[in-house]
């Protein structure tokens, strides 16, 4: 069927070629001209035989309300749009009811699987109507990973479920890994492992801790061992935020994805304010000595 | 080639008819004869033939302790045992250090696999010397998953380091558990989501949290549809206690384990001493309700 | 000075006892006629001679909001509106707002210190101009204790300045009760502690984690040993969420905070979702038992 | 009453001063002539008249061990020997039947107090006999605050609940620095609150939050603004490490103690291997960015 994708980048590009590899009709558009097939929305809205099915997968927030608000201007009565970003599921009915304005149907997708995607297939959570999620089947089957009608897609609800089910994927995707990297670091820690990248290895098979992202992590250590040309500095995207703030507002515990998100919070400062206060109090208490701000981490005062 | 094994429980029993399948000659030992092949360790040690191999798999503890002991008489110079148990890897130097005094070798391998690996194969992490090694290879590589060279099997380091690494294998366990756990209940607790377990079926393919633990949750699911059946007391086997004090020994910061492993721990409260004393502490400076314990958890006082 | 104060639940009939004490001239009002000194917030407005200051002292949200709408409306120019109650902070620049538009001043307020504070005084913490504070500074002193020129109030900064040095406060002090009640468990756990509220009654002289708090936690065991009558059940009354928002919101590492709110989400709990999750997990790959739902938590299937 | 007392170091040095202060004969034993009362241990018991109390004030562990092992050949029976230092309860029994031998009796008690003590007096928690309690008595009550009957002293239970009681403690001392030093770096970091010394001071009286840790940062607050002169790096002295060891062991719930712990843990470490993990999954997965390792902190590849 004929698709167009607003925004071309490192996911959409992949999307673009994956669902022409299945014989799909993609009118792409980005802003730049050297990836886009179309100048602009409206060239794009010329391109596509009406009624449309326009999938966007820019960056979540501004970009995407823009596109959102600019769709429903260039778009039609009948069109269907379907935000593929990771857009925070409370926004979606307010884009589904300015859509809904204009006569345009609206679905939210959450979609997982990164640079993978392209080869192996996206997993896909979507929300919103039957008859909208019936009509973008074919675009879905085509994402989905080959083969797998038992897995890799599902409608879980109305319009925001898809957003939602997308948001706690990532939640718990921050737990898996921290969990992992503290099994790496107490083998990391232990001279009698004499090879630790095999033992992680040995675990992709047969064991109970076998996933992609042990996999990943092997790759990743076959690649940089012992992790010696990267800091832990690490990034969170936003998705794992929004799941502790779910947890608090919805007073489910989850002390592990918190504890995950936390991790990440701290590897991102140079020193802590708060370990400094905890210093100084023992310091005020006990008389302990503390260590210097200037020696940096290194040295001991 | 054959090999002595003691202990035919849930998991001796199963790896007794898996090395079978492959052609390997196993003598079993359990103290109950109707899955046993001898009646006792010393007709195991008749049963054969010098140089022996000869596998335990009995619950850690006490009984492997007295196990392994019981074979240091029983077998002789140039055998070799192996811990294929949860043992505590500080207790292998033990163990090697008793059987070596009679001449026998030691290994210790964790075993990962539970009761699938009798069909999937195990994931196996061994510790100790490279001859001995070798020489069980064959065992090894009938445990192993078929066809798997580059997985489920690692000579992880000296006397130890298999229990180690299973260890560790188990605190992972213990923090992946949680993280769907977590992403489970706030699935559930979002009523946008109307097909829950579609959501975790999605998740099994193509998507960044796809494992094998995932796919045993959707196949929970399915048999159990909302866990109307089971309660949340959950049980811990020791080994997840073990890695977080691995952790305090080795000064490795391990939030994300440390909270699966108590929030196992609260499972299995009836009511927490600590929150009554929080409950108090807010009714008097508050003046806040505090709630009956006669009344149980269902009624406000 | 002549204060109008609006509510007189639990903490502002207590204020109201205690500014009249020290000589205050006090307007309360109170939708309960049987506390209150008027009869509307116009016969309020009437009572209290211009330039007027006027305390809200109501639950925070919808309740807080209608009435500072109201007092723009019964109030005039040159007037001033202290919020006291526990608003979050992000609510003070509207409430500023919609006062300035009247040329009414606004300061938010902070209060600490509960049921006790009619005796020992209120820990203030304040936002807003620096004319504003000065003026209600008559009020301040009289809420704060006794002759604590060093301590009990702060101006913290501009209007939201104070509510936020409360929610933080309480932050806080969901932390330190937690520590507290992993200490009291803990002791109540060792048999060779024969004495636990001694142990407690001996904290809270001489040590390094004595605190009013501590003292709080003796006296609630005095009255009620071993916490025999009360159930675990903890609410959380929105200020910890709030500040574990915060926290995300501005990437502070927050896993005492979050671990204390969680476990009062725990404690609602009749059973959990997660827990079940992963007693239903280690059943699968284990084949280890779980506890039958309808048995409650007393007896093992 | 007469006192022998073995180390005399930042704690023990004080502990004579105040003892002596109150009219009881201490001598003091310390392996730095230029501090001690005595050459010798022998020296000491001959220095105490039989029967001898001797309080044994040095480092936990090897040290303690070997002043125990030489009081018990230099003692005789009828002695009485009080172990003041943080030794692990669990030594504590080995310490009683080794004195017992030799007819001397054994008190353990936790001291709390720090470098403050000197003049505000300690609080003492003691296990160990009735008799032996009432016999060293004059001396607790010589140490425990001035005048405080009700505080500052417990005879917590049996030989053991003394250094389990103080063991306890350190670990509620950990949760309480660590929920002030998050709520800290939360006022730090929101720019409305322009005098977070001033916050933490108002804090200090009136509220529920106040407490003498409390005091001491608003006293190191006052040394150090922003703690500019000190790094976060910050030790933990063994007993926090306990603490999370006895909860693993009675299955007590403790996240917010072991919380702090570790992050205690990751304060000491110039890079974290679990985040490095956890930075190139996420590479891997998602082509995020990493922080080249040779950069430092600073500059993003």
């Amino acid at each position: 069927m004929q698709l167009g994708l607003v925004g071309l980048g490192r996911m959409g590009f992949n999307m673009r070629a994956r669902l022409r590899a299945q014989g799909h009709d993609v009118v792409g558009y980005d802003p730049r001209p050297e990836v886009s097939d179309v100048a602009s929305l409206t060239e794009l809205a010329s391109a596509v035989t009406a009624p449309r099915v326009v999938w966007v997968m820019v960056p979540a927030g501004e970009i995407t309300r823009n596109a959102i608000r600019e769709l429903a201007s260039v778009l039609g009565s009948g069109d269907l749009v379907i935000d593929g970003g990771n857009s925070r599921y409370a926004d979606d009915r307010t884009h589904a009811d300015l859509l809904a304005a204009a006569g345009i149907g609206y679905l939210d997708c959450g979609v997982s699987g990164g640079v993978w995607g392209l080869d192996e297939g996206y997993g896909l959570m979507v929300g919103g109507a039957d008859t909208d999620v019936a009509r973008a089947m074919p675009i879905f089957d085509a994402l989905r990973p080959d083969g797998e009608r038992a897995g890799g897609f599902v409608h879980a609800g109305p319009v925001g479920a898809g957003h939602y089910a997308k948001m706690v994927h990532n939640g718990v995707e921050y737990g898996l890994m921290q969990a992992y990297a503290e099994g790496y670091e107490l083998l990391e820690a232990q001279d009698l492992i004499t090879d630790v990248p095999g033992v992680l290895q040995a675990w992709t098979h047969g064991t109970v801790v076998r996933s992609w992202l042990l996999e990943l992590l092997v790759k990743a250590l076959a690649e940089d061992p012992e992790f010696a040309r990267i800091s832990g500095y690490t990034e969170d995207s936003g998705e794992g935020r929004w799941t502790v703030q779910e947890a608090l507002d919805r007073a489910v515990p989850a002390p592990v994805i918190s504890a995950a998100l936390f991790a990440r919070f701290a590897s991102r400062q140079a020193d802590s304010p708060a370990m400094k206060a905890v210093a100084a109090l023992r310091n005020q208490f006990g008389g302990h000595a503390v260590r210097a701000a200037d020696r940096g981490t290194a040295t001991e005062t």
